[in-house]
């Protein structure tokens, strides 16, 4: 079979499926991280893989905010376990006829994330390639115990951080226009593309308080991680289209497609989590401190209902695109 | 400055420079492996990026060597600082028209070798990609503090595990007839390329004991990763021509080259190791159980006389090629 049939998350099932789980090991293949013993101290471990041509494209970003946005794309997935960054391994593959000084303002972009994270940029490995290829690894602690996808339950709340689809939108408008303009509705939604903001904040404080049930971070698609949040739940979510929490440069900016590019658009970082009904309050409290607003947007329900959207009268919406499967979508 | 002219290893040096060392980091930036703290606890770090057409070419192995080998270096990296393998996460870019078996053949490289050496696959990343890709990052333990490239003194004997050469000469028959022979010797210099062993045994027991004073895995030649040992310990290197350790098959398959395979060919993953002369005693009793014959090749001398090779009258040989610049050599 060709993995084009077989498809991205067909694959990582597989994978999953052979490996021993081995010791030390709480969480292996399936989350945001992976979540390791290191004598009696968790630590996770996430890495992901970022191409030219696939999952950027240096016409719509600076060496600079590629830098910025490759650490928050990792970040963002520690955040989604309730994790504290500590140590990065940044391994490259760049083109030899790239500028020296290009490379550079990269790793500035790096290093001002890493700093303002409380992370150390330790090592790698560098190479020749064809294309820009980079492939980053986080380590942190979780000290209060890692959220993982599995915790959600029928009834919950579903809460996501932020806006959704903000990013998506402005990867549209620089592929449009291409032209980074003053207007601040634009910049808003392409700042929101090229420096997307990992919720570290917002994680840790929902693990610390174990307030967060279930969490992950939202990447492909609302719809699409929600869709792995219940799988791992075993549960399955109705969301409400009119309580999705749009930016005003979102509405301004999404013409007729309304929520569609909310639920589905890919990049946003936000994240996506569930909590007990009984909860409610001490989440209202923490508010302030989780340096995000959060929204409400559906509840759990059970498996067999699926995933809903429905619009204000109570009436199921359907999405054709269902986020982003990086085998079956083709080169 | 564009990163031909910088090279690899500026690009490196400039890095490691620009880089803050970081709170937990005990050795960033610039040796095999990133030293850091966890609760008190060392734990090593090491990430390798292999890139099909740069690093390996699926005409000359199979999708379960190659696996095998992936892991191969990483643990190599790792041996040479005396570390303890524990954890390792993969992040793949594959070709959309692989087929899964393929694929699968590769993981069972993998977690064959990670089974072996008491690893546990615990997460990465997937995506499509034109070249195959491969990003590997090892977590490890390092119950006796690591051995660095620097700790080498002047006077200090110089050693070798196994034997060198043999995976660049069974690349070259690789690539000459490109058929996978039955015959004795040429079967056992392909194994060498294509199966190459990890010193993890070795390394631990020389951090163990406190024997390594300075330690690196070959990878890019002999000649070249003495230099990076030579320029960390700040010290110079006499290496024995007629020392090298060379296996029967080398030397018939060599032709009428000599050692230079063994000083300047890549791929290796032998271990190098400087010792106190006064500990000769102390290795030749552990000898047996290091899993690997050890070879003395020579000593460290002063920083100013340089790295010299010396053939039996002690007359200085010269070698062009001295390993491996991934940005200077060009695609």
């Amino acid at each position: 079979m060709k993995l084009k049939e077989l498809g991205e998350f067909g694959l990582i099932e597989r994978i999953r499926k052979a490996t021993p789980r081995g010791r030390g090991v709480r969480i292996g293949i399936g989350d945001d991280a992976a979540w390791v013993e290191c004598r009696h101290h968790s630590l996770l471990i996430t890495s992901d893989l970022l191409i030219e041509g696939i999952h950027f494209d240096l016409q719509w970003s600076s060496f600079y905010e590629l830098g910025c946005k490759t650490l928050a794309v990792n970040l963002s997935d520690l955040a989604a376990m309730g994790g504290i960054p500590a140590y990065l391994v940044l391994s490259l593959g760049i083109p030899v006829d790239f500028k020296t000084e290009d490379v550079e303002q990269f790793y500035r972009g790096i290093r001002e994330l890493a700093s303002r994270s409380g992370m150390a940029l330790v090592g790698g490995d560098t190479s020749a390639s064809e294309h820009f290829l980079i492939c980053a690894t986080v380590v942190g602690h979780a000290p209060w115990g890692p959220i993982t996808r599995s915790g959600g339950k029928v009834g919950d709340d579903l809460y996501v951080t932020g806006t959704l689809g903000d990013s998506a939108l402005g990867l549209e408008i620089l592929k449009k226009g291409g032209i980074k303009t003053e207007e601040d509705e634009v910049a808003y939604l392409i700042s929101r593309h090229c420096f997307p903001t990992a919720r570290l904040k917002a994680g840790a404080l929902l693990a610390k308080e174990r307030l967060a049930k279930a969490m992950i971070d939202i990447s492909d698609g609302l719809l699409q991680d929600l869709g792995h949040l219940c799988k791992a739940s075993e549960v399955g979510a109705v969301i409400w289209h009119e309580a999705l929490p749009l930016s005003g440069p979102y509405r301004s900016w999404s013409g007729d497609r309304g929520a569609s590019c909310a639920l589905t658009g890919g990049e946003d970082y936000e994240l996506l989590f569930s909590l007990r009904v009984r909860d409610r309050g001490r989440l209202e409290k923490l508010q302030k401190r989780l340096g995000v607003p959060v929204t409400r947007i559906g509840k759990c329900v059970l498996a067999r209902e699926g995933i809903k959207v429905l619009n204000a009268q109570g009436e199921p919406l359907s999405f054709p695109v269902q986020g982003y499967d990086h085998f079956k979508s083709g080169l």
